[in-house]
């Protein structure tokens, strides 16, 4: 009745070794909506910026060689042309010895000048004319033309999820279309002759309702993918092997969860089996809760099989389909889940062998670590999805963890 | 020339002290739309999940006093009366002593049943019977009706942004309509003579491309609020006010980065000062870098001025803005900001008495730990906000921090 899981992986292996190669197109985004949507390219500042040498203070636009061995008690004294107006070209100023320019913050250095003086540093004094109370330096204050990024550098690199200060970069740089990967269409098929919709208003005796779609839907839509919910299929190969065969045209990953009899369990490989080639890379996952992972590619559409459990799929899903998800869409610099520091206020027990994922509730905040709580409970409880603020991950070579623990726990935020 | 800064306060007291009554409406979403949206009220279940006793394993439904003293050698030999299929009432089922009836994981306990055999413990017997290898106690292997949530219990708290956990919750529990906070209107100006559109081609001499604008905009919708960049407003009291007059109208936060010479960095106090009570309530922030932050309430739309230099602007909206939409969207539950254990790579000074907020590059990463590259630059830099994975702070009473010192780095992801 059971059946025998062959090639079972660690989660690394998985992450290491099935690579598919299937790619989404690259399209254009507008600046605007280009927010955690992954370049295509290496993105390269077209000129220098700021593009003209500026002030870096308020202060007098100077030759520094006019202000050496200046002084409070022997100022220089410098006549004042007049002033630098903001986001205009000084170009009708040309500073000779002797002269100063009022320039602003930002404003552009007048032709003739080589550093500013901090108005701190400076006296107004009689007809027209400003006193210099210590030297300034050549370049002193002074923001180079190619000082903030000069012409060619690269400020994004390709196969970035694009970060709000990086879209910042771009406007600056005038960059308004950026060449991004297309999000990647992720199908996702929920499966069991017991599992009925969300909107079924009244569940009859065995009956649940489908929590397991909209969760993964949400966790594809934070992954960077696009999340097409499916019909929820019945135990049925044929019909299986039907509605997979026509994802297979619009999808860049399927993900199929499976339902949680036995025979609904070998559903899923049977009909990937079916669909061709390459097709299962592995079944089995050393990992709890798990285990009865799958793995295939049919054509160049990668499959991923989860438990039919919800928190299972949801944990494998984390861990395999989010990475995929990432690959798939060209992100090849996908920021470190957030974690924060914690300490266990329970002994986790565990199977030396095998990855155990441990849902945790935080509890009260200290300044830099607060508690974990794990949740234990039948793997199908609902209420550890609900309640859980992240995960712990007990290592393959751990044998469990003991309360007072410091552990890091992965956000599911 | 320059004006003295009033009432400056922490960045900790900014937080707990400006708090704005102003919240959004409450509004319907569909389940599928109400990821990372902010719950208006306490989502309780309306009946017992899953609402029936089921199956935890593939096995035989029995009574478990049959199975008393049963064993290997002297097993308890039960009539099959048939099966329970997945999704069905088993209605028709209704066990006697001595009876069993085969079930899947998930499926319906039928009456007069009150524990399941797992299947690994019975064995197949001659004519329709099979036998029971060891006793199960009453209720062993069962789900109860209630088990997984009772009627009534609250599923997901007020103030709560939707995880991709809690939609599947909310999916089990057939809630596929949720009351949820409005998304902030949040406006965004950016203000100088010297600043212009992304869109312009070819920069003037004197002239930069707004920056901040399409950052912030990036920050406001991973803070929950929609970002609206509104025009550039020039260095000019008059022109400012009608902008702000007008956005006061149809905003819920409005957000002014200033231009960055002096006559621009007073200009948003001057304007928001003449827009009304209760007007400014604090100029001034102990933080570097940030401190010519403004806070202020016109009506009951608060007003954030930022200082005029991107790196600055970005720092403080992260610590005083985005929490600031959360609290307007009824957010009560923010996520701790993600962060990572990292490793100083240089020694990072630092004057007490105020917040440093420093930017840094991620390195190498080693399992738990990865180095972190402070970078240092003219705070105007643009670079840095390119290659900044996230920042670290040194507290308001620290002196610094070495290299070789252990930090928490907060993500910009």
């Amino acid at each position: 009745m059971t059946r025998e899981f062959f090639s079972v992986k660690t989660v690394a292996e998985v992450n290491a070794g099935f690579r598919p190669a299937r790619r989404t197109v690259v399209e254009a985004c507008a600046l605007g909506d280009a927010l955690g949507r992954v370049t295509a390219q290496p993105i390269v500042c077209a000129h220098d910026l700021p593009g003209f040498a500026r002030s870096a203070v308020d202060g007098f636009a100077v030759r520094a060689s006019d202000t050496f061995g200046a002084s409070s008690s022997v100022p220089a004294g410098l006549t004042v042309l007049g002033q630098v107006d903001m986001g205009s070209s000084p170009t009708s100023i040309v500073l000779a010895p002797g002269e100063a320019v009022a320039i602003p913050t930002g404003g552009a250095l007048p032709d003739g000048a080589d550093a500013i003086a901090m108005v701190e540093h400076t006296a107004p004094a009689v007809g027209g004319t400003v006193d210099v109370l210590q030297p300034v330096a050549p370049g002193e204050s002074v923001v180079r033309a190619d000082e903030d990024v000069r012409a060619g550098t690269e400020i994004v690199p390709s196969g970035q999820s694009l970060r709000p200060a990086q879209l910042g970069v771009l406007a600056a740089a005038g960059v308004t279309s950026v060449a991004v990967f297309a999000r990647p269409r992720v199908s996702i098929f929920s499966t069991g002759d017991e599992v009925v919709v969300p909107e079924t208003p009244r569940l009859e005796i065995g009956q649940v309702r489908d929590a397991t779609a909209s969760a993964l839907a949400g966790m594809t839509h934070r992954g960077g993918g696009t999340p097409e919910i499916g019909e929820i299929i019945p135990d049925e190969l044929a019909h299986m092997r039907v509605s997979l065969q026509a994802a297979l045209e619009h999808s860049d990953l399927i993900v199929v969860s499976a339902g949680s009899s036995v025979g609904a369990r070998d559903l899923t490989a049977e009909v990937v089996d079916s669909l061709g080639d390459p097709g299962i890379w592995c079944h089995g996952l050393a990992i709890k809760p798990g285990k009865p992972t799958l793995l295939a590619e049919c054509g160049d559409v990668p499959i991923l099989g989860l438990p039919g459990n919800p928190v299972s799929a949801l944990v494998v899903f984390g861990l395999i389909g989010v990475p995929l998800i990432q690959q798939i869409g060209g992100n090849t610099r996908p920021t470190p889940a957030p974690r924060l520091p914690a300490v266990l206020t329970r002994d986790v027990p565990s199977a030396p062998g095998r990855l155990d994922v441990v849902q945790v509730r935080l509890g009260q905040s200290t300044s830099e670590a607060c508690e974990a709580e794990p949740l234990f409970a039948k793997s199908s409880a609902l209420s550890v999805l609900a309640l859980a603020d992240g995960q712990i991950q007990v290592p393959e070579d751990a044998s469990g963890l003991y309360a007072g623990a410091e552990v890091m726990v992965e956000l599911h935020g």
